[in-house]
């Protein structure tokens, strides 16, 4: 029925984690015993202000370890290892998740839009400060009436040659800076977007530095600050509000690697188009996104850690031989936790390709647009996916240890509040499953316009002329495997690599052609191209999310190939094997529609799903141990009391 | 396309909410006005003891309101009004889900046992105390060990004849009574589920009335009481933990109602079968269970009040037009509530018959096994299927306020957080399904003796002659439409609501036999009868799930029928329609496989949610409003920002 190996009964889960732990190894290990330490505890039954301290003084914990350092450039003290710093938020995100983020905010926000938007003089008087903490900073984008559709925002940054100053101002209530962490409480600067108003008009979106706090605490004249309060986690983040009232910052405060204001008020910049200048400074948002990737990955892989451990111990109903049954015996709690267990390693390898990619390519000196926007699109699909993977394992993880899981002590409730936001922050997971589709719909071409429609509709009217399916990982791997896959009628097809990547390549390739055509009759059709857009927006979600499935397989697939260990790499052929079972499993009613799957064929999948679950039931404490997640982050009472 | 009427564009939402108030109208009008008081606020921002002082305060409101007597007996002061009581948890769910808990515990559970367990002395002392809360009292049914296999409690009460009293005692941790509402601060009495050991044997568990503390509040001599501590939600309930160190209770203490022992030891029982007996004692839990289910779609309705809402006022990207768009524009967004507010409207009518149903038969003085396990059985399902759709609709409520949805004065963190543990509490949901599963199997006879496999696997092999569908709601109109409903392959079918009626049954039926089948096997293989029926969990889950979802869809019919107005009822078709198809979409899959739908078929099912969800969006705010949800707990300041 199979065509890989038998799965050993005992693979050493040092083994695997070994293979999960790939390029960034060392960076892993050493956070991990970083981490063990009891300074890095999660906040337990603290208020939200005790909450605050505690990430504070482990914030700077961090930044003595000196570890913020990796993502920035040697020249002023940085360890230009891009990766290792995304690897590095990856890690932290296995503990409290308000310190990641707030790391996140820090070094990775604040700090990010410091090196990459700005220049030489910003970064010989800002890296420092910011990688020790000295400086503590904000990145205030988002507006309470602009999230999504951040090329709107309205804030304003007006130049005044006068006294050579930009006066930033917040026009009205909607306009205030909303969400903003390290606002409420710590920070002493904010990166500020807002339009840049010069010669009478405006040249869009850029970042300035505006000091919000002197260096007593107190808030600047002119910045008023509020707090946000509570929120359903991540308390131990001071998210707040920012509003300007003409407050007045130096010209050289504009952050101007791509547009800049001459003394006299003139603009200047390398990229003529304002949209096109917009969505590059955008793109460095990109290790953001990555970010939350990677931490939403952690915080899954400890709900599911913890919630296989209880699912070995936990026993309710009684066996016809006289033991009770421990719950992960019953086949629906395997469905509940083993297939989501598949896609965190599916997700774990896309990951770190991705990590590899931006690594790569960042580190490099040239800029290549088509491969920034590829990795741009990758990185927004990979975080939607792997964030609402997040809120629905956490959710299952919580059902699956019962009243238990319920009980703060035993950490999933707090896992599943501070993950919640995951889907909303840098990027709300629709909006980006959309940007993905323009991508690919638009060979991430030019005209990265607005996250709206109708740039889109057009643009593919235009130009598209059918999917290209482009290949990220181990290209011959994967080429080598399709070429040999059995036609789609063989009866052992399911279980063949290549059969299964063909199909979700066919599937990819069919939508994409699909939501194109419905497209195109945006641009030529008489009717309302917004309705035609929005007609076909489950359709263009459809397409994306198949395109992140192909290339999270792809990744898989590549990952598996590296591994030298015959044992691991069958548990891992198992579990590659679960992953995909269980993805067409919950998409199989399109596979049926279109004629990829024959009812007989859908029913065999389902079955697949059923026996891999109880195949890989024995192996799911090595699974999950193997993700080496320190203890104190399991330390659930519910998992240490007696039976 | 269509067999219903065109929707006009204004209904009253008034008409709407008077069809959805029913039967206990006036209850429900009652409630609402009590409730806008803003005694009955929302806890907001208080901590963990400030949270449970209020809603101990806001118990002793409602008890001197004297509502929570209306479920108890007219003999001592009750309202003998079932229904009335079961709603009035329902309408207590739209405010603070602490308080519904609590007055829960106390009234429907604490009181609910002492009233069904008990005997006219137990009714005589403690009934009057126990609805004026001067007695607050705890359920202490669940155990460390022991949650969904309550057959296997270890607790003991063993009858001593020298003292005539029973010794009561906790063996081990993993028998400490566990989550118990009421304990960890306010109780001063709990019933007391425990094994009843007399005459030298065990004669299964029993329900006793145990003092836990004095009249000063200090724990009683023997009795070790403990706090569970912050939970996810709910934090204004006290739940605690009770260990019993050869606690010793008068004979009396004993709720004898199905069980008694005499003053020698000698024990007796109107129920021969000691399985039988406690499964009859179980079924008193069935209140519960109604209410829960019913809380459940309060809080759902309010998320999606406040998450259609804020779709309305929200605007994000521009429209060709050159105006905002709406974010309830978008066809994603409304995928991701209109479904999920169709089917609120839907289990809404469902869980009105239910406690109809219940009412009538509680109410009515003879005991009807056949329906007492049909309803029992009925509300099993329900409370599973309303459970999980809360945390699935709630979730997406959340995500579809973006960030605004993540502050706590939002409201939805703390929905979320209050309604997580609705799918475990009462009944783990995955247990409830088989307990569904089980009823439709054995056709609800006899034999209802474990929760476990083994005997539902040899009962099914003896009894089971095939799906009978027994039809709940409005029998004559459900026949009537199915009679006149098309065939198969008609073009027109899709919105024939005889035709869909059809549909449900036809999956039902097709899934039960299927089930039967399959578990003869256990009885007459050779193979291990735990492996056929574990490998059959998947089936037989979803065998129930298909029954409740026609239960639901025959309530909803027999709803509309009921409707006067020929606006409302022309929406209400509407919404049906939606709740029809998006329904069938989520499980084509299936009907695909089994040739129930072609490849066509299955692809207008999901032109047609798209259809819907546009045609339906201008009437959400109306279906909202119809809900007359007290306007206090829909003050989430997002919603009253200025643009």
């Amino acid at each position: 029925m199979t065509a890989t190996p038998e799965v050993s009964a005992s693979v050493d889960p040092n083994v695997l984690t070994a293979v999960l732990d790939g390029k960034w190894a060392g960076v892993r290990r050493a956070i991990r015993a970083e981490m063990a330490d009891t300074r890095f505890r999660d906040a337990c039954d603290l208020d939200v202000e005790q909450h605050r301290a505690q990430v504070l003084d482990q914030l700077h914990e961090l930044a003595r370890s000196g570890r913020p350092r990796l993502g920035f450039s040697p020249e002023y003290g940085g360890g230009g290892d891009i990766g290792g710093s995304l690897t590095s938020f990856e890690m932290l995100a296995f503990g409290d998740l308000s310190l990641m983020v707030k790391a996140g905010v820090q070094w990775g926000l604040f700090g990010g839009a410091v090196q990459l938007l700005g220049t030489a003089e910003h970064h010989e008087r800002y890296l420092r400060p910011i990688m020790d903490l000295e400086l503590p900073g904000c990145f205030a984008m988002t507006e309470t009436g602009h999230g999504s559709d951040v090329q709107h925002l309205r804030t304003t940054a007006t130049y005044d040659p006068g006294t050579q100053e930009f006066v930033i101002n917040t026009p009205d209530q909607a306009a205030r800076k909303d969400y903003i962490g390290n606002a409420a409480r710590d920070g002493r600067m904010a990166v500020v977007f807002a339009q840049l108003i010069t010669e009478g008009g405006s040249r869009g979106v850029h970042a300035f530095l505006v000091p919000i706090r002197d260096e007593r605490g107190r808030p600047c004249a002119g910045v008023r600050i509020s707090d946000c309060g509570r929120k359903a986690g991540l308390n131990g983040v001071d998210n707040g509000r920012l509003v300007f009232d003409e407050v007045r910052v130096p010209r050289t405060a504009l952050l101007n690697q791509y547009g800049d204001v001459a003394p006299d008020g003139t603009y200047s910049s390398p990229i003529d188009s304002d949209n096109r200048r917009f969505f590059t400074m955008l793109g460095t948002l990109i290790r953001g996104r990555v970010s939350v990737a990677g931490s939403a990955g952690s915080a899954t892989k400890r709900a599911l850690a913890i919630a296989v451990r209880y699912g070995e111990t936990r026993r309710q109903f009684w066996h016809p031989d006289g033991h009770e049954v421990a719950i992960l015996d019953y086949l629906a709690h395997q469905r509940c936790l083993l297939p989501a267990l598949a896609t965190s390693y599916a997700l774990h390898f896309a990951q770190e390709e991705l990590v590899d990619a931006l690594d790569e390519l960042q580190s490099g000196g040239s800029y290549d647009e088509h491969r920034q926007r590829e990795l741009e699109s990758r990185a927004a699909g990979i975080k939607a996916v792997a964030t609402w993977h997040a809120t629905s394992t956490i959710q299952a993880a919580r059902e699956a240890c019962g009243g238990a899981g319920y009980l703060a002590e035993n950490l999933l409730p707090v896992l599943k509040a501070d993950t919640d936001v995951f889907t909303t922050f840098e990027g709300d997971n629709t909006v980006l499953l959309q940007l993905v589709a323009k991508g690919l719909l638009t060979s991430y071409r030019d005209h990265f316009e607005d996250l709206g429609t109708m740039a889109t509709a057009r643009f593919v009217a235009e130009q598209f002329v059918g999917a290209v399916i482009e290949r990220t990982a181990a290209r011959k791997v994967i080429e080598r495997l399709v070429d040999a896959a059995p036609g789609r009628d063989d009866e052992d097809a399911l279980f063949d690599r290549g059969w299964q990547l063909k199909l979700f390549e066919d599937r990819e390739e069919h939508l994409l052609d699909g939501v194109a055509r419905r497209l195109r009759r945006a641009a030529s059709d008489d009717t309302d191209p917004f309705r035609v857009f929005n007609d076909a927006q489950d359709h263009v979600l459809h397409a994306a999310r198949a395109h992140i499935d192909r290339v999270v397989l792809e990744a898989f697939v590549a990952g598996i190939d590296r591994c030298g260990d015959a044992g691991a790499r069958a548990l891992l052929e198992r579990v590659c094997d679960l992953y995909v079972m269980a993805n067409v499993e919950a998409d199989r009613a399109w596979f049926l529609e279109h004629g990829r799957l024959s009812a007989s064929r859908a029913k065999a999948v389902v079955a697949a799903v059923n026996d891999l679950c109880q195949e890989l039931r024995p192996q799911a404490r090595t699974l999950v141990d193997a993700f080496a997640i320190p203890e104190q982050f399991l330390a659930a009472p519910m998992l240490s009391e007696e039976p």
